[in-house]
């Protein structure tokens, strides 16, 4: 049977192909500290579930495939905080940042089209660039240099005709690289000049370290017809499971085109959507507990690296990620390593290898990405544990 | 600003532009009957929200891309029921039907190739066809012949080169036609002999009125690298807002690039998929009391229009629609003048034009579709409307 160029292209998850591995080590009796997904520990807040409890309508209905009311009227007044204005009929609700961001690639890349995208990258952007006929073409970055990728020239050398879109996570994963407002600025500036859509998947906008300002690629007013901003609540409020997302775009076209999409799936499930919208009346201490914890343990994550010897790392400023450069030869080598041969005490440690960030093939062999998702004892003992395998793994 | 050539090909929903019509009848006090939408007022077995209440796990994570464990075992027992046995990795859980199909129409369906589904068929179809740079190839029916398309001579006919698959809903939206085990063997040894894609969609399955067993295309064990199934909780369950659905197949290339399009949106609904599964313990009592209450209401509808002169129409056996040929000249034309111009103690109807369910230009014009899901007064006097209407229509 023959199946479609496009997903034969595409791969399964790199991250899974650990799993058997680690599940031989945990019948051997190890425990793990995974350091390797993004899904935080942090507790969902009440009001999601309060919302949940409350729901009373006889019949489970299908939602407006735009979103319901409620849910848009919430998204709108936090955009409007921060002093972004979006109509309410600029606003798309999705399943998931997942869903938003595939919607807005399919509305723009068609085949042979390409798309800037800084590497390392999100994996997922693979498949969804590729699936499309598109793509990615990827703006180098240094270790050394702590990923950046906002300069001018390193964007516009990449730009030519196929080119549609930039496509920036922001705060960055797997980096944690956050933009200045200049940078934004210049990024946006870019976008006009080459007359490109610039999507900002801002799905960690609130978890930046440095004390800025909450900032979005939204509040641009003069590139109204160039900006898509995808946003979620799966990480803003601990909601991951939710799957309730969205699109915002003052592009009238997009939009229309957008909800051929939305019309096409029907609607995103309604009690999520209730549920989301209770979300928003969280207030503004929750997220400043949140980030303090966040804070906390990136600062744990980049003082145990720094101890280290030859591993590069510069602190990033936002997101719950890091990109390292470790001393190994080979990350993927020296993952499966710690699984299979490797122990203290029992236990060892899972990252996530760099190589699948990349776009550029080659490129990241000796790098990993650590999600510093878990509580700073544990995060304490767990970069112990990845000291600890460098040396052994180097004395073989 | 360009725009994907594939999106720019697809419309908004055909459904939609009657919409501000409506707002305007509403505006004049006018109450309108709803026979244009699938959305069932069945209230969705408590079991949903039960489980849903019973939630009380403190962090709302992502559930494995694949689905959880006892949404799979739930869907597993209820095919094994029916003596369809899946192994847990051959079921995908999907949000919702509509997710199923374009997963399951992106892997197979590359630019240029072909797809045979029978006409009148689900407008969304067309999105998700055109979306992958496919091309639908209608197989004609006739009112007058119930929209009967099962005949090998028909299908075949249709096959070249570039056809991957045959696309069947069964029981049929929007025709409400319900193949013969017969004519599924027929259709299924097609696939076979053409090394064709079968998928079905079989939202409706249990909606059948003559008394006949449960049947699905998955039953057909000597295809099983051939058939994709398609389904949902969302008609099964009066459950359209939970969005949970699922794929299966026995054909591992097949799972394993569906895996891809799984992964890359990561999850389906935590909460949903919970609640879901415990829909499934749902008695038999309920789908009796369910299909009882459609039948008559499909009778009425059938009774009724069988009043009016110069219809034509077939009594559909299954789902919860119908199509009919009305002595109009332009079903379109005829609905935005129920909707501007008639009344009849301030009340009019609203069905939804049959020339969108059609993949061939200028087809289905006098024809409409009804969606039987009013109780029954409520129909009896929607479809006097209806007769009114025509009378009043035709005598202007």
């Amino acid at each position: 049977m023959k199946f479609s160029s496009k997903v034969e292209k595409c791969e399964l998850s790199p991250m899974r192909k650990f799993h058997p591995y680690a599940v031989a080590a945990k019948a051997k009796g190890r425990s793990i500290y995974h350091l390797n997904i993004g899904q935080p520990d942090i507790a969902t807040p009440q009001a999601y579930f309060d919302a949940v409890r409350s729901f009373d309508r006889p019949v489970l209905e299908y939602a407006p495939s735009g979103g319901i009311p409620e849910l848009i009227a919430a998204v709108q007044k936090y955009y409007a905080d921060l002093d972004i204005h979006y109509t309410a009929d600029e606003i798309l609700i999705t399943t998931g940042g997942s869903e938003a961001l595939q919607i807005a690639i399919n509305c723009i890349i068609d085949d042979g089209d390409e798309i800037i995208i800084p590497e390392p990258f999100y994996p997922n952007y693979n498949t969804i660039v590729h699936t499309c006929g598109g793509k990615i073409c990827p703006v180098p970055t240094k270790p050394e240099e702590g990923y950046h990728y906002a300069t001018r020239e390193k964007i516009v050398s990449r730009i030519n005709e196929r080119t549609r879109a930039i496509l920036l996570t922001n705060p960055g994963n797997p980096t944690g690289t956050v933009l200045t407002a200049e940078e934004m600025r210049m990024l946006v500036d870019i976008a006009k000049e080459y007359d490109l859509f610039l999507i900002g998947d801002e799905a960690y906008r609130e978890f930046v370290y440095g004390g800025e300002a909450l900032q979005s690629f939204g509040s641009y007013d003069d590139a109204r017809e160039h900006i898509i901003v995808v946003d979620t609540v799966s990480k803003r409020f601990s909601a991951c499971g939710a799957r309730v997302g969205c699109l915002l775009s003052h592009n009238k076209a997009f939009l229309d085109h957008a909800m051929k999409y939305c019309q096409c799936r029907l609607a995103v499930a309604t009690l999520d959507q209730v549920a989301a919208a209770a979300l928003y009346s969280v207030d503004g201490d929750y997220f400043a507990a949140v980030r303090e914890e966040y804070k906390l343990r990136r600062d744990t994550v980049v003082r145990k690296l720094k101890e280290i010897p030859d591993v590069i790392c510069e602190c990033p400023k936002g997101a719950f990620y890091l990109m390292a450069a470790l001393p190994v030869d080979d990350a993927d080598k020296f993952q499966r390593w710690l699984l299979e041969e490797f122990e203290d005490n029992g236990e060892t440690v899972m990252f996530a290898p760099g190589e699948p960030f990349y776009g550029t093939p080659g490129k990241g062999k000796n790098e990993i990405r650590i999600a510093y998702v878990l509580q700073q004892q544990k995060l304490e003992r767990a970069m112990d544990l990845l000291a600890l395998g460098i040396k052994a793994y180097n004395a073989r």
